[in-house]
C-alpha cells in the first residue's frame, strides 16, 4: 500500500554487547518464500542473552546476526511457487523452518531436525528488521480479528502449547506449574485453554503470582529459596486435595525439578521447560517406580497454525480494538535502539528493546501489558 | 440430617407403558457400597424409550426395573470397606459399574465390559427412587460449588466428553457437529471446553441452532431433509474455509453419516454418536483412502471424575447460587408421576418425568434451563 | 563403475493399452536429488491397471507416463546439497515425495499431502527406466546383506507395515486378514514381524491360503462366495477361541467388510486396505456401539527407513546369497517388453512385466518366488 | 486327579534370614477365586532379597510371609462366581490383583494402584506352597503347548514386555539395552519379539553378553567400570551407525543412566528398569532439549494374557517336549529347602531356591537353562 522504504533497517548483533542498526539490502523471495514487511517483533529473553553473552549453550555467535523471532508482518511479494498467500496478507511467522526432509520432519517432529533454520539462532538471521523473506509454508494468515501484536505473540504462546501438549493436558487435568515467569504464564494460558480443571502455580515472587491469578491460575503458592522439595510437594498435594497429574517445570532450578517429581501423581508427567545446570541431581527412582514420565521440550512444532485459529478463545490475547495500524512504527524504535547503543546505555536499550513493536517481550509485565490492552 | 422416610418410593417400569410408583425396601450397602439418599435424577431419552417401547435394541425389559441413571445424591451410610466417602457427602453417580475384572476393565475400557452393571438398562435397576445403593468407587464427591442438579448433569455431559475424547479434540481443533439435540449440545460444550477453535453445528431446526449458538457454537448451518451429502459437506468447507478435522455425528441419519465422511479433512476423525438403522450405506472408500477414521462410542468411561473437577470452567453448567437445598423434593415429583400414570395420562407424565429433580432431561430446553439458572 | 549407456530406455504408457519403449534423455539431478541407475523395478497391480484401463479412480492418464514405483538402484551422481549419499551407494526408493511442507507433512502424515509426487501416478513419471532422478531424502541406503530385488520389495511391504501400524498390531495381537492376495500376504508378514500371536487369514483360493500358511499364518479359512458375513465371523471366533482384536480387510468386497466388522472384538480395529465400490453397505452401528474403529490406509509413510533396517528379521525376505549383481539386467527385460508390445501380445507382456528385475510383482507367486530364493 | 495332600507345605519368611517350611491350612476360594495346586514357582531376586535383608526399599517384612510370585499351577476348585475356568485347567498366575476399582485401575494402569495385592510383597503372601487361592480373573489358562515351567516364566517376561511397551518398541526400532542380567535379557527377548531391528546390549561380563547373543542380540558391547558415559554413548552410536531410538536401562548404575541419556536419539525414549540410589545425578538438560523421554516401569499390567497367547513365537521359551508332568515335584524341593535352612547353609539354600520348579530363577543361567530345554 505505502511506498516501500529504500533501505532495510536491521538490528544486527555483531558480537557480545556489540549491537548495531544497519541498512541491509532488501532481499528477494525465493520460489517458496514470501517477502514480508515486518510490523511487530517481540524481544525474547534469548535475544537479550545473545546480546549480553554472545552465546546460549552450544549456540555461539560467530558472525553478525539479525535478532528477533517473535514476529508478524505483511506480505509484500510472493515467490513463484507460492499459492496460499498473496501480497497484502497479514501473517504470523513460525521462526523454525526445516532445511531437510529428514527422519524428524517425516515423523512430524521437525523441531528436532538438527539442520533446521531458526530465526536469530546463530548463524541464522532473525527478523527484527524492515524487510524479511521467509518460507511461505511457515507464514500463517492472521484472521481479521487478530492484531499484528497478537500475531507476534503466537511464538511465545507456542512454547506453552507445546509443553502442555507434550504433557498431555486435556479436559479435567490437574496441573502444577513451577515458576510464574513468561514461560510459566504461557503454559498456564495453554493449560486452561486445553481444559485443565485445576492449575496451581508457584513462584518466589508474590507479584508474579498475582499476575498468574489474573490469568486464570486456580491456586498460587509462594515459595522460599529454603523450602525443601518434599515439603513443597506436600503443600501442593494439600492445596489440591490430591497430587497433580501433570507438572510443568519452568524454572530449571534443581530443587524445583525435585519438587516436580515428588509432587506428580503416579502415572503422571513432568515436563521440563526451564533449563538449568548441565548435570542435575534428582530422585529418578521415585519417578521411575511410580511411572512418572519426564519429558523435555525443544521449541515447538505444529502450534502456530493451531493458534491462528484459536486466538479468540484465549481471552488474555484479545485486543478490544481491532484496528490494524499500518503505519510502520518499527523504524523509530529501531533508531532509538541505535542511539542508545551508540551512547552505550545498555539498560535503556534493553528497555527499548522490550518496547519494540509496542509491547514488552520477555519481561515480567509481558502479559500484564497484553492484558492491559484488552481493557 | 433429616429423619429417614420409612419406605423407598421408586419409579418402576413393569412393562411397556406400565409404569408404577412402588414402595421398595431400603437396601443395605455391601462392603464396597454406599447407601444414597437420591436428590436429583434426570430423565434420559432412554428412560422414556423403555417406558414407551419396553426395549432398546437388544436390551429387552423382562422384569420390573427402576428407571433413572442421571443422578446425584447424598451418602447416608458407607459399607465396611469404603474409606474415601463418609455419611453426608454429596456425590455424582456413575451408573456403569463393571462386575468383572475382565480384559476390557484391565485395559481401561470398562464401558465395553459385556457383564457391566448399568442403571436402568434391563435387568439392572436405576436410581429414580428415594434410597439407592451403589459401588462407592463409582460415586464421586461433588465440590461445594456444584449443585446436585449439576451433579446429575455430569452423566449426559459424559457422553459428549467421551465422544470428543475419542475424536481427539484438542486446542485448535476444528469440529463439525451433526445435530443440535441434547447429545449434539453436550458434544459442543465438551469440544469448546477442550479447546476446539471452530465448531460448526448443523440441524433441521433453527431454534435448536440458536441454542447451540448461545452455548458457544462458532457457526450454525440449517439443513433441509433434501440436502445432498456432498453439497452439505461443501457448505461446511465453505463456511470454515477448510474441512473440519473432526466430525461428531449425533443424528444417526444415513445421509448425515455420509456428510460426516465427505466433510472431514484427510487424516481426520468421524465419531458416530447417533444411532440409526442396522445397516448403513456410506462412502467407505472415500474415508479409507483419505485415512479418515470412523470411531463409535458406547456410553463412556473415566469421565465423571474429570467432570467433578471441571464443572467450573464450563460456564453453562454453573449456578450462580450455590444453595444445596436439602429438602428432598424428589418425593412429590414421584407422587405426581404415579397419579398421572393411574389416570393414564402419558404425555403429562412424560412432561413431569422431565421435571423430576427440577430440570429437564432429554428435551430441547434441557440446556436452556441450565443456562437460565446461571443468570 | 561401468560405462553409462548413452540413452535412457524407459517403459512409457502413452494411453490405455499403448505401452512403448522409448529413449528419453538422461536427467540431471537437482540440488537435493540423486541420479540413479535403476536395477530392480517391480510391477505392481496399479502399473498393470493403468496400462489396461488408463486410469485408477480419479487418477487419469492424460499424458505419457513412465511406469514403475517398486524400485531400487545405484547412485550415479548426487546433487550439490546431498550429504548422506554418495555415488556407488545402493538404495531403495520411496516413490512418494511431498512437494510442499503443508500441514500433513508437518504432522508426520505426508502420504496424505494432496500435492505429493508419486512415481507412476499420473502425471508423475515412475522409474521403470535406465536412469532416474529422485529426492535424495527419499532414497534409503541398503545394508550390504540386502539385495536390490529385496530393496525393491520394500515398497509393497510398506503397504502391509502401514496397515498393521494403523491397526496398532503389537506383541500378542490377534489378527484376522481378509484376503490372501499380495496385500494380504504383506500384511501377514508385517503382523507376524510386529509380534502378532495369532493370525487367521481367509480367501476363496485354497492355493493362496497354502502360501499364507508357509508365510506364517496360524490359521487359514477357505471361504465361499455364498458364505454369510455373520456366519463367517462366527467361524473366525470359533477358530481362534475369541474374536480377533484386529481385522485387516484386503479384498474390498462388501460382504468381507461386513465380516470384518462383525468379527472384530469390541474395542478393536478394522483396517480397510482393499478398495471396492464407491458406496458400501455395512453394519456401522454394530461397529459404533462396540467401539470398533474403522481406519483406512493411503499408501504409507515413514516405513522405508524402518524396512531397510529390518529386512533381516523377516525370514521370507532373505536371500541366501548376497551377491549384488551389477550387470544391469533391466535393459534386456525392457527390450523384451517392447517386442511383446509390438507384437501386441499383451499376456506375454504382462508375464514379462512381472519378471522384470527377476521377480514377480503383483501375481500370486510373488512371495513364493521370494521364498524360493531363500532356500 | 491325584489325592490332595492334607497339609499345605509353604515356604514362609519369618524375618530377615529366618526362613521356615511350615504347614498351613488349605485355603478355601472366595466367590471370585480359584484354589490352585501349585506346580512351578520361580525364585526371583526379590524373594532372595527379602530373605537376606528383610526388606526392599519401603516394603518391610513385619509378619511372616509366604514367598514366591513367578508361578503356574492347576485349578482344583473354582469359586461360585467363576465361569471362565474349571477344575483341571492349567494356569499362569498374575501376582498383582487390584483390591480397589480406583482411578488407576479404571484407566488401565492397575499396576500403579497403591492398594494392589501382590504375591510375596509384604504383607501379602506369595505362592511358594502346595495350595494357594487367587483371583480367577488374574489366572490365565495355558495353551496345551505351554508347560507349567514356561507358564511360571511369563511373570519375569512380563517385566521385559512392559518395559518395551512403555518404550514404544515396534517394527524397525533400534534399541540399546544396558545390562545383560535377567531383566536385560527379558527386555531383549521382548524387543526382538516386537520387531526391533537392531538391539545392542552392554554388560561388564563377556559371559552374559554371550548369552545375550544367543538370545538374539544383534550387537554386544563389553564395558568397563571406568568407561565414561559419553564415550560409551559414542561407541554405541559408532556400532549401530546411528543413535538408538530407545534405551532400556537395566542396571540402576548412575553412569549407565547417563550413558542411556547421551546415547539415545533425539525424540527417543529412555526406560528406567534398573533401580539404583535414591538420588541420581544425570544430564537432564541434554535429555530435555532433545526431547528424549525418561520413563520408568513398575512391575507390569496387561501382559500375561498377551503372553499366554504369544509364547510360541518366542523361540527361547519353547520346550520341545510338551509333557505336562503332573507328578508334583514342588514338595520335595520345599523339603530340601527346610533342611538347608535348619543346617543354616544359606548358600546351598539359595542354590536350591533357584532350582525349585526345575529351573533357575534369578541367576545368570536362567535363560540358558530354558534354552537348553529347547534343544
Amino acid at each position: 500500500a505505502s511506498v516501500m522504504a529504500q533501505d532495510n533497517l536491521s538490528v544486527v548483533l555483531h558480537a557480545q554487547g556489540d549491537l548495531r542498526l544497519e541498512n541491509r539490502p532488501i532481499p528477494e523471495p525465493g520460489p517458496n518464500d514470501v517477502l514480508l514487511q515486518m510490523h511487530s517483533v517481540g524481544i525474547c529473553g534469548s535475544d537479550v542473552h545473545y546480546w549480553q553473552h554472545g552465546r546460549i549453550g552450544d549456540y555461539v555467535l560467530k558472525n553478525p546476526m539479525v535478532l528477533g523471532h517473535e514476529a508478524a508482518g505483511r506480505v509484500l511479494k510472493v515467490g513463484s511457487g507460492v499459492t496460499h498467500l498473496k501480497a497484502g496478507d497479514r501473517v504470523a511467522i513460525e521462526p523454525g523452518v526445516p532445511r531437510e526432509m529428514d527422519e524428524f520432519f517425516k515423523n512430524g517432529r521437525y523441531n528436532l531436525s538438527p539442520t533446521i533454520f531458526f530465526c536469530a539462532t546463530p548463524p541464522d538471521d532473525g527478523n527484527l528488521c524492515r524487510y524479511y523473506t521467509h518460507n511461505a509454508n511457515f507464514c500463517y494468515k492472521l484472521p481479521d480479528n487478530v492484531t499484528f501484536e497478537e500475531g507476534a505473540l503466537i511464538e511465545p504462546l507456542s512454547v506453552g502449547i507445546h509443553a502442555c501438549r507434550r504433557a498431555g493436558v486435556t479436559l479435567g487435568s490437574t496441573v502444577l506449574i513451577c515458576g510464574a515467569g513468561p514461560i510459566g504464564l504461557v503454559s498456564l494460558l495453554a493449560a486452561k485453554a486445553m481444559g485443565a480443571s485445576q492449575v496451581i502455580i508457584t513462584d518466589l515472587s508474590a507479584e508474579r503470582l498475582m499476575m498468574a491469578k489474573e490469568l486464570g491460575a486456580d491456586f498460587q503458592l509462594t515459595v522460599k529459596r529454603e523450602d525443601g522439595a518434599l515439603q513443597l510437594a506436600q503443600k501442593v498435594e494439600d492445596t489440591l486435595g490430591a497430587r497433580p497429574q501433570i507438572t510443568i517445570e519452568c524454572t530449571g532450578v534443581e530443587s524445583c525439578v525435585q519438587t516436580a517429581i515428588y509432587a506428580t501423581q503416579s502415572g503422571g508427567v513432568v515436563v521440563l521447560v526451564g533449563l538449568g545446570a548441565v548435570m542435575c541431581t534428582v530422585p529418578l527412582i521415585n519417578a521411575a517406580v511410580r511411572e512418572v514420565d519426564i519429558r523435555g521440550v525443544f521449541r515447538y512444532c505444529n502450534t502456530v497454525t493451531k493458534m491462528t485459529r484459536t486466538l479468540e478463545p484465549t481471552p488474555h490475547c484479545r485486543s478490544r480494538d481491532r484496528q490494524h495500524d499500518d503505519r510502520h512504527e518499527l523504524d523509530s524504535d529501531l533508531r532509538k535502539i541505535t542511539e542508545q547503543v551508540q551512547r552505550n546505555r545498555l539498560w535503556e536499550t534493553s528497555c527499548l528493546f522490550s518496547h519494540v513493536a509496542g509491547y514488552v517481550g520477555n519481561f515480567h509485565n509481558f502479559f500484564y501489558c497484553i492484558k492491559m490492552k484488552t481493557k
